[in-house]
């Protein structure tokens, strides 16, 4: 059963402010939980229909009815479960690889293939401006199927975490005018900064780009859209890393 | 103002069936109505808070108000205006370049958003079995900005489809064991398969792949989940392109 407390506390978690003052998530949905404690994740409390599902201790493990799982469901269509988990702790950027930056990515969609994209790619370390949507609003962590636990993702000033790099370090950011990738000697190391779905790169963002890159486009008609920003990242990751 | 028969009909174009039933489709936004008006797509009628927006004739264009409109709208933030268009006519396939063929995508978004990359990879026609979500969808009408005026869609038996073809030309389909892209001589004409969501191509359909492909995956754990059918479409038509 689910006590008063505890379904406060779990729709408190839809938002930002308590998942950061509480220091926890919630996930929904066996396969996602079971990634989650797979990968170590410190388990806060479990919400189920079965404890079978899950090997958990019985400390933190409540059975409940549909109707109980229904009221504190954050989708539609409600899973057999829903977990609390601790927020993992941040580690240092690692700078001897690809790190991928987002100025401003507002779609939970866009950020959960996002995520899922480095883990395929080996991209160990995603920096993401203060504005960019929570990886652990639930949509997110729907949509990363596990993957949010093998990136490193670290929100920040974007701008100052630029400014304080070595300048050394490649700066590549995609725009309409940029070169074209496939001319270009991809780095094995250097940082690559995808912009807002409608804005694309911010003014104060693009003044630190040191490369600026592009995807040509082969249709015949000048018309098309840009590429969606998750697709333009798959594109831009797979080139860095076919070498 | 709206009339009962046409809030009737609108409501009804909900409906793949009734698309069909009626050879028509709806839009909504100042912008994609536009840009298929631009794409000479034979508009029915217009429901718009402002005839300023559109150079349509007074004969089709209907003055509603914001009320009326949200009544008749799909979405749940109404846009400015509704349009009702033809369903345009579907060509034959060019067999002179790239086809794409979709087996049962079933996801509004992502069929989507392989438009879009159809319509900037230069893909003219998209082949899509029976059971991939319809594209005058409107969820799909509203993610592909107007590219699905720009890309000859046919719904039909894939199976059936695929047999029947000229045995030269070859059959790419992407399966996790395939050979890696990256070590693959990818010609400019042929047939590239794209799976279902979850269950990836279907037995039926693979048997008549001639070639499977991969996209080689970077990240250290074998547990990342397969990429979303989007992305991999990306990165592939990105491949065939590239040279």
């Amino acid at each position: 059963m689910v006590s008063k407390n505890q379904k406060k506390l779990i729709n408190s978690l839809h938002q930002k402010k308590y998942r950061k003052q509480h220091g926890l998530f919630v996930a929904e949905g066996k396969k996602v939980i079971n990634e989650l404690i797979e990968a170590d994740l410190r388990l806060h409390s479990i919400f189920t229909l079965d404890a079978s599902y899950f090997e958990t201790s019985p400390d933190n493990t409540y059975i409940v009815t549909e109707t109980e799982l229904k009221s504190i469901s954050f989708l539609t269509t409600p899973q057999v479960a829903i977990a609390i988990f601790h927020i993992p702790e941040v580690n240092a950027v690692n700078y001897q690889g690809l790190v991928l930056a987002l100025d401003d990515v507002r779609d939970p969609g866009n950020l959960g293939t996002i995520i899922r994209l480095c883990d395929w790619f080996g991209i160990t370390d995603l920096v993401c401006s203060e504005q960019t949507v929570d990886c652990f609003n639930p949509k997110v962590i729907q949509a990363t199927m596990g993957s949010v636990t093998r990136v490193n993702i670290i929100y920040t000033n974007l701008q100052d975490f630029l400014s304080s790099q070595n300048k050394e370090i490649p700066v590549y950011g995609t725009f309409m005018d940029g070169d074209s990738i496939y001319q270009e000697q991809l780095p094995e190391s250097g940082i690559i900064v995808m912009g807002n779905e409608a804005n694309g790169i911010s003014p104060e963002i693009e003044e630190l780009v040191t490369k600026r890159i592009a995807i040509p486009r082969f249709g015949k008609t000048q018309k098309t859209e840009s590429l969606n920003v998750a697709t333009a990242t798959a594109i831009i990751l797979n080139e860095f890393r076919r070498g």
